[in-house]
């Protein structure tokens, strides 16, 4: 608003004659070219939406015979063709340490997060070995750790245990879990193709921070069932029942032993993170911890046969390389719509994840992901994984850290741990034999810190209470509902926000500030005097609908009243108003109903000997005016380009006597 | 360029040193005074909603004494306490006049409308008792004609009849009737206290006009059953069933006479509303016409014994007033809340059609029409009908019209009216025995015309085409599924045009208009011309928030690469772009989402060389923006009222080389 009606008329005086009197000016506005219909505008949003840099990669590809451009379209799919180029030992130095650092934390953190998902723990280890290579190839991040993660582990048994119980049917379970994982591919893949990346953006940043704490928490509680050895937990994630069950459990007779062994290494993790966080140098304490708590505990358990005495072991790990699991993929039968919901769900929050995981390591380093193309390599991801016995694997908060803080270069750090993991499936299942859960259980719940995030939660509050309002809404529901309401709830506050946006947006009066000639709200700027005489007015909306059009004409008629009494009060004379100034500034755009109460707002304005005046309309807006007669009803003398021109045209026409 | 600038501190300096320099002026905008929160906000907005005129009714309220207090609160909710004061013999004879041309009108149409409802013909009559009288008491439209309508009818027979057929079980089907009557009532009261009037708004001007046209459509459908004497109909409302079941009915043997009676009286009537079309004195001509058809046919039903050559008649219609339906309402049993629903659409629709109807002829007369009062008055009118077996009862189109023009004066017309059935239910039923069906069906048919609105039709194709697309569709929705679906399809469309607008807002580059220091679109205004080295985006959107924060970002990002190769490419130098002007006048909020993404805009921008510069933050967002630190860490002198400081304190600081 204030960026066009801070005009100048000494400056004015000065310069050219016949392009500067307001007169002119109104002319610009009434005869501006016509806007883009709605039919090229849409056609303009696709190509813009599909082909982003269209107009550049066209004239690249004139000017570029027809090899090299096959292999740029090569080199787009699968970025490290560019990279490779340029990789060399000493890179490979610092992905080979890092790569390394990595797998000591992806197989134990991986094995956990498969019984998590309800599934055996090999499938852990192979969701490590698939996805990342496979990333290597066509994903654009340098430092993101792909592989299995605590969120939609949850995610995924939460939402297919509804199915089939794993417990019963764990074969049709793993089918199930696969196809989800082929879905989810497939959506992530057409997302990045579609370029429909801004789908992900449906999750405000609130939402995720509630909706990341509220899973934290829930996969925590889930961790109690290895951490004390209970046998019969509950299937449901909310808190509720999870207290519940814990509280029977404790009915039965109990075994301490699963307990002490998961707290003593859980606190000896997390005393390496705090030495990590103390000394930089000790960075890779925390990343092999887990690793080092599993050898060790492990060991004791052989050594003492804990076993016989009561503590829970993972007992048999199936060895070898991933088997193909593409026979196995279910697309019919009477599940498939509520398997293709699932997918469409976890591959969301994959997405989120990985995206904003990559995006925030891309901007330490300085360099640029494509959300899109991001999409398509992650998508392409697990379906291979799907196709080889892999779940839905992601980019991983914590692992990336890692990852970040051991040096890694390239994503060649991924196929180090992918060769790492697949050494230990060809080697080293058998000595996970004797290694206790509750180990497993605490791994996880020292990971899970990380994910809640307090600070930002803070942040919000301080900031914007409605913000807040979506993220501890998305928290709670989350943790005494279920993980898809409170993902239900996330969208439904921040979308109801936008629609209340829509319904009542403020209306505010202007008024001139002192030794300008520039108009603002009197709300905001106190110094800001009222024009005897003039009412301004400015909606403070884009977008005059049907929602809102009969408040603000009612509520400008209202004010209009308001006005006239404290005039009326103050001056004990007859009425002073005369001219009400509509400034458009904010306005975008219109609909016939925002149009029709526009014009009885005229209507009204006349009957009470008001004249109207609109300062400013954009582009969609006085294009709407003109189209539906509404600027032949008012006079085209009564559009302005702003507002001073408009409360000059008053003062200077002798509608308004100036008392001051 | 340089010059502008020079005149612009040249005006500055004439005027007060202290108020007007720019950096001053950006301390206004840091340091205004913080925005309402949250709570007093939603505090205002729910006072500002229930009590609009609180501060004046207080004041008033000190002021008189007690008795009259209570005196105005009954004025306030029974209006004839206070315009019957004034009432005289003059009115009453125009009231008189127009009320018997109403009930003319009003008999035929509400035992046309019952059978449209798949209601006994005497329940149309008994809905022209109660609820005119009700109205009359409480209402503040003076033209409006109170009684049953063609929409509502359809939209209550097309719901009610998928719990309980009518054929089968009429007095199931007629309880949930009063029952469905009763909710609507109770929801347009409760609409009304609670000063929900906005609720009807959520049908948009362009959706009415589509559902009124597919709603006459279908309506006219049904009375093909009448017309041509079909025995065997569909239950359904759609286009295709019913042309079905007309082609199933030709096979069969039919008899001509229904169609050759019900089309002669058909033109009939039409001739007779084109006479009055013509000439206004005639206006009483087509409001006797459908009372003076059924007089006429049934007559030569009567003379000729046509019934026992298959024209179809009204047979027995139970004659005395209105019975007590107050035990037949049912607030138990499983079908509670299908019937609370379809109570809820009817209220709205019924709503809609009476505020509408009221409005116009309220803005003809020039006086004003308290919304929410009419919900309270016609929410008791239905509550009161529901007990006396009427069925819902709204303010007609067509029949406003007539008692319009017919020259009411005051709501006893509708007295007069309700006056004249209760006779004809006394004295008159018998006489309608042999009235034929087919004139019922002519007589409703020669009211929709009316209600299919061609010519705003086409104006809303000409003025907004995402309108029309609304449009059409609720007429299509309508017209090839059910009422119930092109109600959804109206929201549907209205609703995500609200939500695309928010995702995709259109970003704009502004250029200064030449001989003024005013910054507009360069695509509105071609006359607008970019400054070298700045870049000027403004954000054509209200809310920055997580739907669009990510976008705008990007774009912004896209357009710097663009705006950098094109001035390469002119200069074949090195770049010029300096600074980025974002212009914010438009952005009324923002939230956490949009802050992080302001915030990466920010850090790409530095790490691109570029300074960031913000212009007229608005309320709101300037308080965010210092709560979330960005201005500390934009810097506050980076912070500007308008557009041209901003521009004038780049040049100024000689950051940006002009080179004109």
């Amino acid at each position: 608003m204030a960026s066009t009606s801070n005009d100048t008329y000494i400056m004015e005086e000065n310069l050219d004659e016949d392009d500067c009197n307001p007169a002119e000016r109104s002319r610009w506005v009434l005869n501006a070219p016509d806007p883009p219909g709605l039919w090229s505008e849409l056609v303009g949003s696709i190509r813009e939406t599909v082909f982003p840099n269209r107009n550049k990669s066209s004239s690249w590809v004139n000017k570029k015979p027809e090899l090299k451009h096959v292999g740029s379209v090569l080199g787009a799919i699968f970025p490290i063709l560019r990279w490779g180029r340029n990789y060399n030992l000493s890179k490979f130095k610092n992905d080979l340490m890092s790569g390394l650092t990595l797998a000591s934390l992806s197989i134990p953190q991986s094995i956990g997060y498969a019984n998590l998902a309800k599934l055996d723990p090999q499938y852990g280890l192979y969701t490590n070995v698939v996805p990342p290579l496979i990333y290597a190839l066509m994903g654009s991040s340098k430092e993101i750790a792909i592989g299995p993660v605590a969120v939609v582990s949850l995610l995924l048994s939460s939402m297919i245990q509804k199915i089939v119980d794993p417990a019963v049917d764990p074969s049709t379970y793993r089918k199930l879990v696969f196809t989800v994982t082929f879905f989810a591919g497939t959506f992530q893949a057409l997302f990045g193709l579609l370029r429909l990346g801004f789908l992900v953006d449906f999750l405000s940043h609130s939402a995720i921070v509630g909706f990341m704490g509220g899973a934290a928490i829930v996969i925590g509680l889930q961790q109690l069932k290895g951490l004390l050895g209970i046998t019969h937990f509950t299937n449901n994630t909310d808190v509720i029942s999870v207290m519940h069950a814990v509280w029977r459990s404790f009915r039965h007779p109990w075994n301490p032993h699963n307990f002490i062994l998961g707290c003593s290494f859980l606190i000896f993790i997390l005393f390496t993170r705090f030495l990590g966080r103390r000394s930089k140098k000790l960075f890779w304490l925390p990343a092999i911890a887990p690793l080092l708590s599993v050898i060790l505990s492990t060991l004791i358990v052989f050594l003492t046969r804990a076993d016989k005495h009561g503590v829970n072991i993972v007992k048999h790990i199936e060895g070898g390389l991933n088997p193909s699991s593409a026979k196995q993929l279910q697309f019919k039968g009477p599940h498939v719509g509520e398997v293709a919901k699932t997918g469409l769900i976890s591959a969301i929050i994959a997405l989120t994840e990985a995206i904003a995981v990559g995006r925030s390591f891309a901007s330490i380093k300085g360099y640029h992901l494509d959300g899109n193309k991001e999409m398509v390599a992650l998508g392409f991801m697990n379906i291979s994984g799907s196709l080889t016995s892999c779940y839905i694997a992601t980019g991983s908060f914590s692992r990336t850290a890692v990852n970040f803080s051991a040096g890694c270069q390239t994503a060649i750090s991924n196929v180090v741990m992918a060769v790492t993991v697949i050494l230990s499936l060809e080697f080293l299942t058998r000595l996970l034999y004797f290694t206790p859960t509750a180990i497993l259980a605490s791994i996880i719940l020292s990971a899970l810190p990380g994910l809640i995030d307090y600070n930002e939660a803070y942040n919000i509050w301080k900031v914007d209470k409605l913000d807040f309002l979506a993220c501890i809404g998305t928290f709670i529901g989350v943790l005494f509902a279920s993980v898809e309401i409170g993902l239900l709830v996330a969208v439904t506050i921040s979308f109801s926000r936008i629609i209340l946006n829509s319904i009542r947006p403020s209306i505010k009066v202007l008024g001139q500030l002192p030794g300008t000639n520039i108009f603002c709200s009197i709300n905001q700027y106190p110094m800001a005097v009222k024009i005897p005489g003039v009412l301004i007015i400015s909606i403070e909306s884009s977008f005059l609908c049907f929602t809102n059009a009969n408040y603000i004409r009612e509520r400008i008629l209202r004010w209009i009243t308001e006005e006239e009494e404290e005039e009326e009060s103050k001056d004990n004379a007859k009425r002073t108003l005369q001219v009400l100034v509509l400034d458009m500034s904010n306005l975008m755009n219109t609909d016939t109903s925002g149009l029709h109460a526009l014009e009885e707002l005229h209507k009204k304005l006349v009957s009470f000997g008001l004249q109207l005046a609109i300062a400013n309309p954009r582009w969609q807006v006085i294009h709407k005016l003109k189209l539906a007669k509404f600027v032949d009803k008012l006079g085209s003398g009564w559009v302005f380009l702003t507002v001073s021109e408009a409360v000059d045209a008053c003062v200077g026409s002798k509608m308004v006597t100036l008392q001051c």
